[in-house]
């Protein structure tokens, strides 16, 4: 499986604060742990050239895992409508914390995907709602994560397909923290949590939800769908 | 309860078949039928300046029904960013026929939106899978259409919120020919029939669908929904 | 609408701090608003003969209200299949709290329905999730109710249809606490709050959700449906 | 894996045409080509002591595949309420065709589960109508089988969490073919064909779709849920 990881990484070279949690840009360290897994890993970012994501690249990409926050707006949109045509023909996406607002994720999903939002250090507690789903596997009933961004509702998505896990917040809110959604032959996996500023992504449940929504939204079978103009299977015999 | 039925009109103008079968335009046959029903009914076309939809239309229009065929490119991305706005805002739309690949129900779908067509006079029969609906209220066990358009799977849309009508089409397809979605604060209803070239919405089955569509698709009362930064409801003790 | 709630009426009996929060029952209380809201109301409970739910009752019943709690084994399997079968020809069943434990929606659900729980006189907060359902109109962003019990996840119960509303609870767990189910003809509204020992069935809010609750239950319109052997509606040819 | 594939078993006894097509009873070719795929399959039918599900059985069973027609009731109540028992607690359940009457899908599914049916060796044409999901993974648009016993709406079952397949029939009707539920920890598959006087099981198409099904209810990694009272994970400060 050939994932590519996109990360806006701006945070990482203007604030220490990111850089001294993830030195390698958080796409470094999602990188590293789906490389663990076993995947053929590389990345791709805002300031390289067609933002790292030309068509050789988007070609051959089977899942891509999308981290951006603050320059969505800087991704072009002949990029952006290249990868939501990507995710049509059948590459898998998933969309991590603050991507929800990304060209890309907004494009195929048609609202607002707005939400509320509080860098407060609370503590927040995702609880399995379909604990048998392949995404939620190897979880106990909940993720404890001491201190995190809170995301609160009504979060502006489509009804998800499937919806995995819910988000309790110390400050008082619930999230629709882990979702599914498929769009054409793609298959998109939504999961909340990776505030720049917090080592959210070393949390081992973190992690392991990561690897398995890479694992969920491949598809290498689906062969391309017939359309248009179509002869009858049968006699027509009512003319 | 104030509507826009929009019509391209342009079949209508150039194709004598359709014109003596909806002297008025299918948007006056749809007006027609929807004014019996007690709303208020005005239409628009794509000829006229803004495609007739503008801000002061669309501001106060509850429920938008649309058809259009031919000349889905013509319509501007600015009005078709306003309407799919509007949609979001609280706007019930129902989509009828190859408004399916409207710039507008692409936009809120995420998706090509493509299927299978022929044109070949033949028998459709649309069966009711959700008969506790309100939109199939007062329907029997199926729709019969003597001669109709073929629209054949796969479909590509997002998994509908609820599917309420499958279509038999004599040539051996099958369609999801009755369908609901939700974006945003917008209730959306798709349904199938109405091929330009037959008297599909002198129907009295298919006028009751689309009376109770405009009904469902209505939502007056959900006001403005609450997003961005958000102060804690709980003390925040963790920090 | 006739309308039948049906209250254990248990608690009402042997505790104190029970009667002095519902002196009328629980089914007095619900019985009470719902008049208000316009409709014929009834009420049953356990102790009455067939539980107060004759073949005479059950027929004329549009809608019934279901409350029960430590008595659910002392339900007759016979009256509970009746019940259930009434949802099947149509009757609306909006369950309450600790109902999801009760026969009747064991039965439709097909699950163990269990959950957890915790009576510490702490608060909920019901976060609205799909704020232009029927069910959550006239509310605001969540319903705050200072003490309750808690419910929560995993809620053992099929994937709801609908899921209108997710609780907040001060002792860190989330509920899936307003859900939607379809079974034959009957819709089923399944809502936690209202624990015995507080007086949650007066608070506005709550109200308001069981008298929306109850209008979306109904269904007056849907003729019975023709099931067994069929005729062919085409003449079959491969034969 | 573990396989037992349930057969009722007893047209082959009863009816030459169907011994003659399934020699080994219809379990047997079911078990076949499962075997085949490299699982662990046995069989057991109605005539066994404890119809061959004794608690032995079913403790080691990771997967059932149930087939059962004219006999529905000759299936101990106690039998059916393991087997369903089993499901709620992580083991997958393929359901084929008539199967949809049986005691432990009814139970499943809480619905009456009834259908339209006729037998008139019309043509069916399975229509694939989510080419991305794992079940099925392989096919084409569609399955065609020459010679089949029609299944027409409405279906009385609940809204499947997800519809794979819709069926075409010669004589007039659609049918929901291949549906999704799950229920407890256990994941249902049901797949509509495989009438008793016609050779639907060694289609390759028909088994693929029970092979790639069985995969897809297997469920080994679920850990039983925590039910009951429970202890806050967080301060409760407004007592």
């Amino acid at each position: 499986m050939n994932i590519v990881v996109w990360n806006e990484f701006r945070h990482e070279k203007e604030n220490p604060v990111v850089s001294d949690i993830y030195p390698e840009g958080i796409h470094g360290a999602l990188a590293s742990f789906l490389e663990e897994d076993g995947h053929h890993v590389t990345t791709a970012t805002l300031d390289e050239e067609e933002h790292g994501l030309t068509d050789e690249v988007l070609n051959k990409t089977d899942v891509m895992v999308w981290w951006g926050h603050k320059a969505h707006e800087e991704v072009s949109e002949e990029i952006a409508e290249k990868v939501k045509q990507r995710v049509l023909d059948g590459m898998g996406l998933v969309v991590l914390h603050s991507g929800h607002f990304s060209k890309v994720f907004k494009k195929l999903m048609g609202t607002s995907c707005d939400l509320k939002w509080r860098e407060a250090d609370e503590k927040e507690r995702m609880w399995v709602v379909d604990p048998t789903h392949p995404i939620t596997e190897g979880l106990g009933e909940y993720i404890e994560i001491e201190k995190e961004e809170m995301y609160g509702e009504h979060f502006d998505i489509p009804t998800p397909d499937e919806l995995l896990l819910i988000s309790w917040f110390e400050g008082g809110e619930v999230f629709r923290s882990g979702a599914t959604f498929k769009r054409g032959r793609g298959n998109i996996f939504y999961f909340r949590p990776g505030h720049e500023t917090y080592p959210t992504y070393y949390h081992k449940d973190v992690q392991k939800v990561i690897q398995n929504g890479v694992k969920w939204v491949y598809n290498n079978g689906t062969p391309k769908h017939v359309y248009g103009n179509a002869q009858p299977l049968e006699a027509i015999t009512s003319k």
